[in-house]
């Protein structure tokens, strides 16, 4: 049984709580941006543009392979532009593996794979399969991707 | 350093916990989701007919393509029924992919991929790929899906 | 208005702390675990040897159809070794789905998918799928594969 004066608990209070608000808020950093991941590939196969672009900064850089987009307009333009339209159209499935997030104060980066498949003759066809990087920056409207 | 009179500390004390416990059910809720959309391939794929309709409410529905079961029991009977049992015999993995999932107070959605793969001639072969709605309401059993 | 004298004050304020803590690190296991399954892929298929192998125990297990690995330093050889090297200089993704996971205080089971892609010809080649079922120990350096 532990004998506390009322300071002395109220500190140890105080410790505990704020402890224990620092493991919920890593854990909550955590659970964000595996969410924000999961987001990308319904929001891209749906066309939802503007969705889509809010995963990244104002000036996030989506650099993939032979491509690269070096802002939010610019992924946004892509989820609009023809290429993508047409390979939505047809039906597709950027589909995301789990991500393994590591989360450090106010940046984070994740690794995740994906492959992409897209309807051919009716079937599902397996055409790209790649891995990610990411890294993430804790911003006022949450986490967003720098890169 | 701060001073509080006694009922100023209890009242703040109070209200951090109250305001902890309600990020941490929100996390709970969250994850309980996730691990409950990560259990159905496993089940369905070994066959584990009660498991997989207890991912159901008992008026729970799976509409799926060209089928449409509309409760418990008739998803049960899918997961016994033959065309099932055959598929799984000869080997199955329904992969879902990490869902994105949203809580609203006792409601949640969810949204995921899963493809399909199926043994054929000892390789694997992917024959389906989706996207996954799902709707999730709390019960006195935990979370349960009802569509 | 609740009345507490400053013993049951305390005593509320401590019961409340203990079983957020209690909930809190339940959540941290599981979000651990998901974090070290997640791992596998990027670690195997980028070589990293040493990290494969730190997530098993010193006499963790890994049992894979024709190969059976029985303890870490076979698994960090297993990576390090002429066939592995082989599959994943050719490009390959180890892609793992999210996993199923129940923590029991210190033990933990998980479930999940995987499929292993390979670049065949320039294109991905699905060779293969397969279910994992992992288990758990906590240990002084945090969870680690038994087998």
């Amino acid at each position: 049984h532990q004998q506390l004066d009322h300071g002395g608990m109220m500190s140890d209070t105080a410790a505990q709580l704020a402890e224990i608000t620092a493991r919920l808020q890593k854990l909550e950093d955590e659970v964000a941006i595996t969410r924000l991941i999961a987001s990308y590939g319904p929001l891209v196969d749906g066309g939802c543009a503007d969705e889509v672009g809010a995963i990244w900064t104002e000036d996030g850089v989506y650099d993939v392979d032979e491509f690269f987009y070096g802002s939010r307009a610019d992924i946004v333009d892509m989820v609009n532009g023809e290429p993508h339209q047409k390979l939505i159209g047809n039906g597709s499935a950027h589909f995301l593996g789990p991500a393994s997030v590591n989360v450090d104060g106010d940046d984070a980066v994740a690794v995740c794979y994906s492959v992409l498949i897209v309807r051919h003759k009716d079937r599902p066809l397996l055409v790209r399969a790649g891995t990610h990087h990411w890294e993430f920056v804790r911003t006022t409207e949450g986490w967003k991707c720098t890169r």
